[in-house]
C-alpha cells in the first residue's frame, strides 16, 4: 500500500515518473486525502478535483524557480503533500499544525498566501510584472477556480493582464460549479486540436480564414461582416480576452495527466499571457464527495466507508434560514442575497420557498451591497447574508451606498468572531472596527440563537441601515437565556443586576459573562451582566448611570480591540469629560491563526478563566 | 440669448421640442455650463460631453416614472439643470449649495446617490428587480462610462444582470477614455443598421446565419465551427455579454439626438437587458476642454474666452511627484501603481521617466493592492498612490493580501482629510479608522511637504507595509516648519517644547495646533506641540512621560474619532490602568458635506478658534 507516496522524496520525483506511475500516485494521494481528512475534517472535495492537474504542474514546471499562486487555497493540499508537509496532515488546520491555505511561513514553495477569493491574477501578475523588470525567466502560474472568476478583483486583473502582454499562465480551474455548463460539452478531442500550435495562432488568422472562405453571395459576407462586428461587440469590454490578447488554451479535461502536461508544456511556450481552461470534478475519485460536493466542501470528521459526517449541532445559521423564511411570509418586501453561499448562509429553505426573491450573484460582495441597496432605495427591504470576513470586501460600498443614503439594507453577518480551523485569512473579527465608524451604521448582536428572530425582526421594521453579527456554530451548553425582545435603538438589556462591577458583553460574549459571573460570586463580586445588543450606537444613559453609581465597567467582544465596541464605549466616557478607566477585553493588534476556537479564545485569554483573571486584576486595582 | 432655457419650465418640455431645436438647447446648455463653471469650478468636460445624450434620454423617457442612476454622477450637471436646479449652479459644490453629485435629498430626479465609480449597475439591477417583483413597467436606466466600467464591480454586475434577464438599460458611455480606441472607427452607418430590429436578433441567429453558408469545402466548415467555439472560449466568462444574453446596440454618435431618441426608443422595446454603446467627446462644443479634456475634468474657475485656469499651488500630490522620481533614480526596485488617477496623484513625471516601473491599472484599487503585494512578495518596493476616499474600496486587499503577509507595500494616501467641493462622497476621513486596526500596518503622515520626501525615503527602506496620508493642496501661509528626518518607528517628533498641555496633532494639522499654541500663549498656557509623525504605532514611551508628568493631552486629527487616531492614544492610555481623561479632537461620527475646507473645519470647530475654544474649556475643566 501506499508505495509511491511512502517513497517520495521531493518534487523532482514527480519528473522521473512515468504516466502511468502518476496515475497511481494520483490514486495513492486521493487515499491519503480521504483517510486524513475523514479524521481531521478540511476541504476534501476540491482536493480531490485537483490532484491530476497539481501531479502535471509539478511534472512540466520547476518550482524551485517557477511560481505558483492558489486562488482561495483550499485546494492546496496536494501541493501541501508534495512539498514535504505530507507528515503534518494529521495537525492540518489545528492549532499550531500546518494551516488549510498556502502560507509563505509554512514552506518555501508557498509563494503568496492566500483564502479569499479572487486575489491569484492579480498576485501572480505583481510577480511576474517584477520578474519582467528583474529579466528573469521563470513561469508565473495562478490557479483559479471557475466561482472565484466571477469576483470583481479577479475581472479588474484580467482587465490589466494583457496590458503590456506580461508572461503569465492563468489556470482556469472549471470544476462545473458555476461556468461548467456552458463548457462541459465540448469534447476532448477538439481541445486537443485547438492546443496544437497551428490552432493556437488561430485568433491571429482570425481575420485570414475568414477571407479564405469561397463563392460567398454578397449578402453572406455581408453577414460574416457583421457577425465579426457582433462579435468584437459582444466582448466589450472585450479586452478581457480577446482584445487584450489572452491566449485561450482549453478546454482540457483535468484527470487526464498526460494531457494537462502536454498543454501546460505548450503554454510554456507562450510569450504573452495564456489562460488555461481545465474541467474538473469536485470530489473526484470518492463516491461520496462526488455525488455530494458542497457537503464535502469543507467537511468534518466524516466516516470512510460510509461519507457519513458528523450531525451539526443547531446554528446561528441554521436559525437565520428559519427565521427568514418565517419573516419572509410576513413581510412581502423581504428580499434574500448571498454572494455565492447559500448553504453557508442558511439561505437554502429561503431559496426554494421564495425564489423570486432570492438572489445569489456569486462572489461579488461589492456588488451585493450596491444591488441591496438599489433594492432598499425603491423600498424594498434586502437582507445581504453574508460572513463576516467577506463582508470585508464591501467596506466601500457600505458607507458610499448604503449609509450615505441611510438606506434600510440589513446585513446579516455570520461567522463574525473567531471561526477556528480556517485561521487567520477567516477570522471574522474586523467587522465591529470596521463598522462601528461608518456614520447611521447600527450595529447589533444576539446574546443567543433564540433572539436573533427578535432582532431581525425588529430591523425589518427600522428605515435605517442595520448589521447584525453573529457567531460560527450554536450556543454554550451550559447557559441558557431568554431572548430580549423589547428593543429600542440604543438601550441595552440588563440580564443580571449586580453591584460595582457592570460586565457589558457583546452577542455570544454575554453567555460567557453568565459564567464568569457566577465565578466571581466566589471572590464575592456580584457583577451586573448587560446585553450590549445594540453595539452601536451605545446606551449612553446607562453607561452615565453606571459611572455615576461607580460602577468598574468591563466591556466584552469577539473583536479586536481597536475601533470595536469596547473603544467605543471608551470614547464616549472619555467624552464625558470624567476620569475613569474601564477593563476592553477583546483580540488584540495581531492576526489569529487557525485552530480550535477554544484555544484560540484561551490563548487570547478570552476563555471564561482568562476573563476572570482579568476582571480580578482590574477590580482589584481599582479598589 | 438663451431663449430656450430661459423660458424652459419642466422636463415634459423637451417632449415637446423637435430635433432641431434640442441641438439648439444643447447649445445653449453647453454655453450656460462654460459660462457658470468658469466662475465656480466643477465637472466641466465630462457635462459638455453628454449635453445631447442627456436630452435624448429627457426626448424619450419620463422620469416621472423611468429611473436613472449616474454613475460616479459628476456628468449629472446637465440631468441637474433639466430638473429645476439652474438657478443654484451659482453654488455647485459651495457649501450649503447644490452638490455636484446626484443626491436624493436634493431632487426627486435624483434616484441613487452616487460619487465613487461603477456603481450604477448594481444599483439600477436593485431597482430593476424590485420594479418587477412590485410588476410596474418603468424603465431602469444606469448611465456608465468606459473608465467606470472596467473597475471590478461593475464587472461582478454585468456577470449578474443576465441572470435573470431582468429589464434593464444600459448606457456605455464611451467618451474615448479608454476603450474608445477600439470601437471608435466603426461608423455611424453600421451602428444604425445595427439597431434596426432585424439585426437586433442577430445573436439569435448566430447559429442560423452560419449554417446558411454556402459551398464551403469540408476544411473551411471546420475552421467555422473552430471559429464558433473559439469565440465562445474567448468570452469566458462570456456570460458578461453574450452567454448572460445581454443585447448590444451601437456604436452609436453621442451627439446626434435624433440617433440617440431612435435607439433608445428600440431600447426600451427590449424585453431583457441591453448595452447601448454611446461615443461621446469629452469638453465637446468648447476647444480648450476638447484639446485637454484633463485638465477640464474637475476644473477650478477659468477664464472663458482664453481656456486660462488659475495655477494651482504647489500641493502635497506635486511633492509627491517629485519624490517619486527622485527616489526611484537610487533605488531600482521602486514600483509606481495608479488606478487610473495619474495626474491627480501626481505621478506624470514618473510615468514619463521610468514607464517600465510605472502601472495603471484601470480603475480598479482592489487589483492595484494585490498586484503590488505581488511585487512586494517578489522583493520590490511598489507605492500605490491612491486618493483617501477611492482606498476604501481595497480594505480587504490591504488586510488580507498585505498586511497579513506583512510585506512592503507603500500607500501614498493622497487626499486624505477634508477634501472640500466633492463632498461627502470624497471626504478622505475614514483611512485612519479603517487602517489603523489592521495589524502590521504602519502609518504615517508628514507635518509639511518638505516631510514628504524624508517619509517615503525612511518607508522604502522598511520591511513592512505603510501607509503615508497627506492632505489635498499644499502647507498653510503662515507655518513654517523645518521636515523631521530621523524617524524611527513609532517615535514621535516634539515640535515644540512646551508645560502642561500636550497637543498631539496629526500631519497637516500640526501647522494649525503651531497657531493654536501661539494663541493660547494669550491664555498663559505653555503648550507642547508632538508632530505624530507615526499615527501607528503610537509613542507609548513620550505618552507614558507625559501621563507621569501631568500633562493634559489633547489629539487633532483631520479624520473621524472613532477608531482614529485619537482612540488609538484614548485606548493605550487607558490600558495602562491610567485613570485620564484626554480630549479627541476631530471629525464626530456623521457625514461632511461639500463646500469650502475652511468652512467644513470651521461648522465643525476644526479651524484655530474652535480647536482653542475646545483646549480651553478642557483645559480649565481640567486645572
Amino acid at each position: 500500500m501506499s508505495n509511491i507516496l511512502d517513497e517520495y522524496k521531493d518534487i523532482y520525483d514527480i519528473k522521473k515518473m512515468d504516466y502511468d506511475k502518476l496515475d497511481e500516485f494520483s490514486g495513492e494521494i486521493r487515499t491519503f486525502l480521504i483517510e486524513k481528512l475523514s479524521k481531521t475534517g478540511g476541504h476534501l472535495a476540491s482536493n480531490l478535483g485537483i490532484v491530476e492537474l497539481t501531479l502535471s504542474l509539478y511534472k512540466v514546471f520547476d518550482f524551485n524557480i517557477d511560481k505558483i499562486v492558489w486562488d482561495v487555497g483550499h485546494q492546496a493540499y496536494v501541493h501541501k503533500i508534495l512539498t514535504g508537509r505530507k507528515e503534518e496532515f494529521k495537525s492540518i488546520r489545528k492549532y499550531g499544525g500546518i494551516s488549510g491555505f498556502p502560507k509563505r511561513s509554512e514552506s518555501k514553495y508557498d509563494f503568496f498566501d492566500t483564502g479569499h477569493s479572487s486575489t491569484s491574477i492579480s498576485a501572480a501578475l505583481g510577480i511576474a510584472r517584477t520578474r519582467d523588470l528583474e529579466k528573469k525567466e521563470n513561469e508565473v502560474i495562478a490557479v483559479i477556480g471557475d466561482g472565484a472568476l466571477t469576483g470583481g478583483m479577479a475581472l479588474e486583473a484580467l482587465n490589466d493582464v494583457g496590458d503590456r502582454k506580461t508572461k503569465l499562465i492563468i489556470i482556469l480551474n472549471d470544476n462545473g460549479m458555476s461556468i461548467g455548463e456552458n463548457v462541459g460539452g465540448v469534447s476532448t478531442y477538439l481541445s486537443k486540436i485547438r492546443v496544437d500550435p497551428k490552432y493556437n495562432k488561430f485568433r491571429d488568422d482570425f481575420d485570414k480564414l475568414l477571407n479564405k472562405i469561397p463563392n460567398l453571395g454578397k449578402g453572406i459576407s455581408k453577414s460574416i461582416d457583421r457577425m465579426k462586428d457582433s462579435i468584437k461587440q459582444l466582448i466589450v469590454p472585450g479586452m478581457l480576452f480577446e482584445d487584450m490578447g489572452i491566449k485561450y488554451l482549453g478546454p482540457i479535461d483535468g484527470h487526464n495527466i498526460k494531457e494537462l502536461s502536454l498543454v501546460l508544456s505548450q503554454a510554456k511556450q507562450n510569450k504573452g499571457p495564456v489562460l488555461i481552461h481545465v474541467i474538473t470534478k469536485k470530489g473526484k475519485g470518492y463516491k461520496f464527495a462526488e455525488n455530494d460536493p458542497d457537503l464535502f466542501h469543507g467537511v468534518g470528521p466524516f466516516d470512510c466507508s460510509t461519507g457519513k459526517c458528523a450531525k451539526k449541532p443547531f446554528s446561528y445559521s441554521k436559525a437565520f434560514g428559519e427565521n427568514i423564511v418565517l419573516l419572509a411570509s410576513e413581510n412581502k418586501k423581504l428580499i434574500g442575497i448571498t454572494a455565492a453561499m447559500k448553504d453557508g448562509t442558511g439561505l437554502g429553505n429561503f431559496a426554494l420557498k421564495y425564489p423570486e426573491r432570492y438572489f445569489d450573484v456569486g462572489i461579488a460582495e461589492q456588488h451585493a451591497v450596491t444591488l441591496a441597496a438599489g433594492m432598499a432605495s425603491n423600498g424594498f427591504r434586502p437582507i445581504f447574508a453574508v460572513y463576516s470576513t467577506f463582508l470585508q470586501r464591501a467596506y466601500d460600498q457600505i458607507i458610499h451606498d448604503v449609509c450615505m443614503q441611510n438606506i434600510p439594507v440589513i446585513f446579516a453577518i455570520d461567522r463574525a468572531g473567531i471561526v477556528g480551523e480556517d485561521g487567520e485569512t477567516h477570522q471574522g473579527v474586523y467587522d465591529l472596527s470596521y463598522l462601528s465608524h461608518m456614520p447611521n451604521m447600527t450595529i447589533m448582536a444576539p446574546k443567543c440563537i433564540e433572539e436573533l428572530f427578535y432582532i431581525m425582526n425588529f430591523a425589518l421594521k427600522q428605515p435605517y441601515p442595520i448589521a447584525i453579527r453573529y457567531p460560527r456554530g450554536g450556543d454554550m451548553d451550559n447557559v441558557k437565556l431568554s431572548p430580549y425582545k423589547n428593543f429600542k435603538k440604543g438601550k441595552w438589556e440588563v440580564v443580571l443586576e449586580g453591584e460595582k462591577l457592570a460586565i457589558i458583553a457583546v452577542g455570544k460574549m454575554v453567555q460567557k459573562s453568565i459564567l464568569v459571573c457566577e465565578k466571581l460570586k466566589e471572590y464575592n463580586i456580584n457583577s451586573t451582566v448587560i446585553n450590549a445588543c445594540f453595539i452601536k450606537p451605545i446606551d449612553e444613559e446607562l453607561i452615565k448611570k453606571l459611572i455615576k453609581q461607580n460602577y468598574k465597567i468591563v466591556t466584552i467582544e469577539d473583536g479586536v480591540i481597536i475601533g470595536g465596541f469596547g473603544s467605543l464605549v471608551l470614547n464616549f466616557i472619555n467624552s464625558l469629560e470624567e476620569k475613569v478607566n474601564i477593563l476592553n477585553i477583546g483580540f488584540e493588534d495581531e492576526f489569529i491563526p487557525h485552530g480550535d476556537p477554544e484555544i484560540l479564545y484561551r490563548i487570547n485569554e478570552l476563555d471564561i478563566n482568562g476573563i476572570i483573571n482579568r476582571i480580578l486584576k482590574f477590580y482589584n486595582l481599582r479598589r
